[in-house]
């Protein structure tokens, strides 16, 4: 074991940051045996100086600005745990990585909108850039994809990947509830921020899984070509709806390589055979499902989130840097930005659920609506009026394979029905 | 990229040494962009130089002699893809590490055997010995452990490691039929060999479940400690008990490190919840599961063996030896083998199923016995004698909580019973 210990400097002593501490004092004698020397957080960088965070922060170099953490001349890796695209975490991550100096972040929302420049910055300053903890908490998916598939074509990566969204979608298919008091019982429970929109409105789990899609096709994929919806929309009556035609409905993400080696990107409530693995991936866990063209499928389950899986993943990179593992950050040569498909050429089988008018001949316009856009039946239901709600009853179809495009015109023939009385709700059936 | 090509010579040219060559071919440029480099293979030996493989061998150096290909002067990395725990295999690695020469092997026997000398030897020499396609095929689980889950404190590690177990004991579940039965159809499939005992007795799964250990815990399992028992006494009955009981049977493998780091490692049929995560991992896919206290539990999935996915584990290794990634064999310096603790030590919920005479006055013989033991029941079954089997009548009882070796004792007790038939069915229940 060589002398010099690695000397780390922290910025975000929230519950990630403690929890990291806390791992390399519990685990400290077995943790310094598999880096090759002993690791030692030397500088902090935190906006309260006087909270207390349970753990012991004496000795340890106090930075106000966390710029100037990463210019600290005794830190050799910075870790960024601050958090946010924008900001002191984007300022942090750039100063070290201009100065050549390691970066370990668990930051999904700086890499998935600037990860192709961070690639080169780090790239051209001969520094590391190591985002283990960004995409599903303690289970090792940059790993898998990057390193363990490396050898792999792989033509799909995907899954789970917000455990508010699965534990919400999870406790209204248990209670028969609706969202918006599940929802309530998450935030009192600490499972959801008070503003829960980067979770439900899905953009936290977008930005995971355009890492995946970045790491799994070998080059960033642009963010703002990924279709991404929440779980809003979804009510009481699709989840029995679900129950009835034998899926489940997670909020699911999905990357493709097609023909040409364009990519479908998605992030959506989709449905799920009741059957398939990753229908039983409930409550906080998350799941990264990837399929390669020799690996085949394979799927990994555990803890998206928390502080003890959150700080595994952050050392585990510390470790990896220790060792002198260096690799590019999308594990090439860095390579332009990929933009996916248009969400209109997506296709596959859809659900899509009305509130419509309880009268005669309401059936007979929606299948016609269908019938024009040339989508074809594979079942439909009707339930009776939810206690309490608005007037109307729920209607769903099950259609066969289509063009997301047809489905997109059927959307807009039925705003100008009448009987159709709120917004429709279109889920894309996915086969996983 | 540097210019110079990674140089290869494979040392058996079984599906997985021709899958290897066929990966390599068809992922070129992907592989290239990963490594860093051309990875190119240039010499091979097998035994049969004549036969068609369905790959061009040509310009390809020919060594009848294995261990002549460790000597190639032109070779960098030497793949070991004969299999075996002596002979060829274990002459080839060993000639190769002394000449300080990377190896990378999918052999599961030789590491769990041999694991600590070569483990000494690589050390020595300056090498490095990667066996990710030794454990689990496809799935990259040493990766996950040596690696991802580096930073934690495992608590247990294991997993569904035979794809022909699983598949024998999935299709009786299913079918209803015993194990000889579907034994000869999975031979006829090709999913058993002809001589099925490495498979069907536990010794490989318990293998591939020794180098796990050895990784979670950071030093070699001595072999010969482990517990093992094969799927061969599970039959018809015991599969309709299990449904009856709320399980499935599964050829489990768990390592467990209890207090003072004691070890607790065994392969053996288990009962597990239906609703458990690994209760649905069906047919021949093989499941790692691994317990942190910092990352929590953790399942992955996928094809357990094949040419596909094991060539995607060895050449996964390949690029990872091209990047420069070189870590011990057990992710620490070398430590001596620890051995396991003795079965008796063991200690939860059993399962045990006797073949009984059918007249009154068996039962209250059979409780006498565990009650003698201090075993206390929770639930009982017997049914009806099998159509076609031999006399008596099938009876299981699930014990509470107790130790194995009070088991072990009911066992000997049983032993002498006229009234008790055939051999008794001892399986744990295994909470997972």
């Amino acid at each position: 074991m060589s002398g010099k210990p690695l000397r780390l400097g922290i910025a975000g002593l929230g519950t990630v940051g403690v929890g990291v501490i806390k791992l390399l004092h519990e685990n400290a004698q077995a943790i310094a045996a598999r880096a090759g020397r002993s690791i030692e957080v030397v500088s902090v960088s935190a906006r309260s100086r006087n909270r207390d965070r349970g753990v012991d922060l004496s000795g340890l170099t106090w930075h106000d600005d966390p710029r100037a953490l990463a210019e600290d001349p005794n830190v050799d890796v910075v870790l960024e745990l601050i958090g946010g695209a924008e900001g002191a975490a984007r300022e942090l991550v750039e100063a070290a990585l201009l100065r050549g100096r390691d970066v370990v972040t668990a930051n999904k929302a700086l890499l998935a909108l600037h990860g192709a420049r961070l690639a080169d910055m780090a790239r051209e300053n001969g520094a590391s850039l190591l985002f283990e903890a960004s995409v599903a908490g303690g289970i090792p998916a940059i790993k898998l994809v990057r390193e363990g598939l490396a050898a792999d074509r792989l033509l799909r990566v995907g899954g789970i990947l917000n455990g508010t969204c699965n534990y919400i979608l999870t406790a209204m298919r248990e209670s028969g509830r609706g969202f918006d008091e599940i929802l309530a019982e998450a935030q009192a429970l600490g499972y959801a921020e008070a503003d829960p929109s980067t979770d439900v409105d899905g953009w936290d789990a977008a930005h995971k899984l355009a890492i995946l899609a970045g790491l799994a096709f070998g080059r960033p994929v642009a963010f703002n070509t990924l279709h991404v919806e929440g779980i809003r929309s979804i009510a009481a009556c699709d989840q029995a709806f679900a129950q009835e035609f034998g899926y489940r409905i997670k909020l699911l993400g999905t990357a493709r390589r097609g023909e040409d080696d364009a990519i479908e990107a998605w992030m959506r409530p989709c449905m799920v055979a009741q059957t398939a693995p990753i229908a039983a991936v409930d409550g906080v866990f998350n799941a990264v499902i990837t399929e390669g063209a020799f690996s085949g499928p394979m799927l990994i389950e555990g803890r998206g989130a928390g502080a003890g899986p959150t700080a595994s993943a952050v050392v585990a990179d510390v470790i990896d840097l220790s060792r002198g593992t260096a690799l590019p950050v999308w594990g090439t040569a860095p390579r332009p930005e990929i933009s996916c498909q248009p969400r209109a050429s997506l296709s596959g089988e859809y659900y899509l659920r009305l509130l419509v008018q309880d009268r005669s001949g309401v059936v007979a316009e929606i299948a016609a609506a269908l019938r024009d856009a040339g989508v074809s039946l594979r079942a439909m239901s009707q339930h009776a009026a939810e206690v309490g709600t608005q007037s109307g009853v729920p209607l769903a179809v099950i259609t066969h394979a289509t063009q997301e495009s047809a489905m997109l015109s059927v959307l807009t023939a039925l705003e100008k029905l009448d009987s159709v009385l709120a917004e429709p709700v279109l889920m894309k059936i996915e086969t996983v």
